[in-house]
């Protein structure tokens, strides 16, 4: 399972009732910070997230209004005496960009690791112990004024374990869960692989944070079938489609028209323009081509089961 | 008048009900920042103060509580197209200190000019216009673990003025009103001077902002006969002195005792360590030296005018 919870809604100002955009996602315990503005940290304890058991903060791009709030947050970890290192990856420029944000925050009680995701994606089990084999953080190149990437996080399912093969080859029933989680297992001098008590793998679970992005084909590809999506549409009106090109943003037409093109289960909008007052005026216009389609809500809470 | 609103009343870590310490100064319609830590920007906007007026922002030190706001803050005076420029002061090593925050915020569409206060105190006036004739503002060395400065600010009212006496010199009726206003004019080839028609001064209004500080003779001397005092009172427990001396802070009870040897009008306390839930808990502490005292509250706010 998959604890999501949307920090913040807000493009560019950090507003009372709307923080800068920022999502976390938790999993067995562990937990990633996407983005991290002005006022990430607070917004975080608004909603009951603790950030203390984040062991990775992927940042989509380099602009303030997504990175401001880390030095803040380094030094509240440091006065919480954090002791496990933490991640911080992000697109092209990572050493440069965050370098003075980490000279503010000063010496740190845990180490900081500056991490370049692999292109086939990183295995977060490398990063701390509780993350379930096989949990996997992509990112992707997005279409923003700056170099930029979204995060395609895939939690794969092994198959239903298979009591009668398991029998047939006459597994001890008290190694039938390690083999369920997907473990090899020795027995007798004999080894037992998952495989060869599982049916097929079956469908795992998916959450896509888009970042700051026009539309763009790698965005659609890395969300195909998310269970969740949460994609910037920082204007409400399809008017404003040459406005967000030019800076290199969505209309909220064009988000569902992306999660559409995916085919994922569920869409959240977020990174609202401030001009807009209250976003839910312009859902229709997202929801005319993705009638599933929210608009995100600072705290805004969901967990993704496994399908039954 | 002055408008004083406390934007924040925390120590350290921003709290989702309790903003970093700072506070806004207006008068005149002109405004005053005094400290800028994460989430400053947005305690305004809470509280419905407006930064763009703010001509200074004034820091007490260089912790991060006190100026990781900064870069965010800045960035959004940009983008609300700030024409005014924007006056930094703060202690010995403002410049070391404040480039790596403004080379942060990038370029601004506005200028941005680093200022030590002379030690006789600023006229305002030189700012920007809107300040009051003889508004000044006033920076005192504190006493905290790094170089540390309070800020007192001086309204001085001039006399009352004596229509006898104006009428004795001939002064016309149209020049009376500049004349009040502490201006001297010239008529038929005489010049008429402010003492010649006015009373002698009477009491004017102070407000001080302590900053970090541990008890100091600075901050006694300069808090003399404040108006409003927003004093730090990290510790709510008589019993933590010690650890607020060692931090350079101080109790409830200290902030209490230096209000009462400055004899200050008002006391508001602030800067509250996270430990205290409920710092309104601890008042007793500070009402048994100084009985008006007060717990600050984020958005607090009060118009302090002349006395009748």
């Amino acid at each position: 399972m998959i604890d999501v919870c949307l920090l913040g809604t807000s493009a560019l100002l950090p507003l009372p009732e709307r923080a800068l955009t920022a999502a976390t996602l938790g999993c067995g315990g562990r937990s990633i910070l996407f983005d991290c503005g002005e006022g990430t940290q607070t917004a975080a304890r608004r909603h009951g997230v603790s950030l203390m058991k984040a062991d990775l903060i992927a940042l989509t791009h380099y602009h303030g209004d997504h990175i401001f709030g880390l030095p803040g947050l380094l030094q509240t970890m440091h006065s919480l005496n954090r002791a496990e290192p933490l991640y911080l990856t992000g697109p092209e420029g990572l050493l440069q960009e965050l370098s003075p944000l980490l000279r503010l925050a000063g010496r740190t009680c845990f180490e900081i690791r500056l991490l370049t995701l692999p292109p086939e994606g990183l295995p977060l089990s490398e990063l701390a112990q509780g993350w379930p084999d096989g949990a996997r953080l992509t990112a992707f190149p997005t279409r923003h004024r700056v170099p930029s990437q979204g995060y395609r996080f895939d939690l794969p399912r092994a198959g239903k374990f298979q009591p009668q093969k398991a029998l047939a080859l006459g597994v001890p029933v008290a190694l039938w869960k390690l083999l369920q989680k997907g473990e090899t297992v020795e027995h007798g001098g004999v080894t037992f692989r998952p495989e060869q008590v599982l049916g097929p793998a079956r469908k795992g679970l998916r959450f896509v944070f888009s970042g700051d992005t026009a539309p763009c084909e790698a965005l659609t590809q890395n969300a195909a079938g998310a269970d969740l999506f949460i994609c910037e549409g920082t204007y409400g009106e399809d008017e404003q489609a040459a406005l967000a090109a030019e800076y290199g943003h969505m209309t909220f037409a064009e988000a569902a028209q992306t999660a559409r093109e995916a085919n994922v289960k569920a869409l959240w909008l977020a990174h609202f323009s401030q001009r807009m007052e209250n976003p839910a005026d312009y859902l229709p216009n997202a929801q005319a081509f993705f009638p599933g389609a929210v608009c995100g809500q600072d705290g805004m809470r969901t967990v993704l089961h496994f399908e039954e």
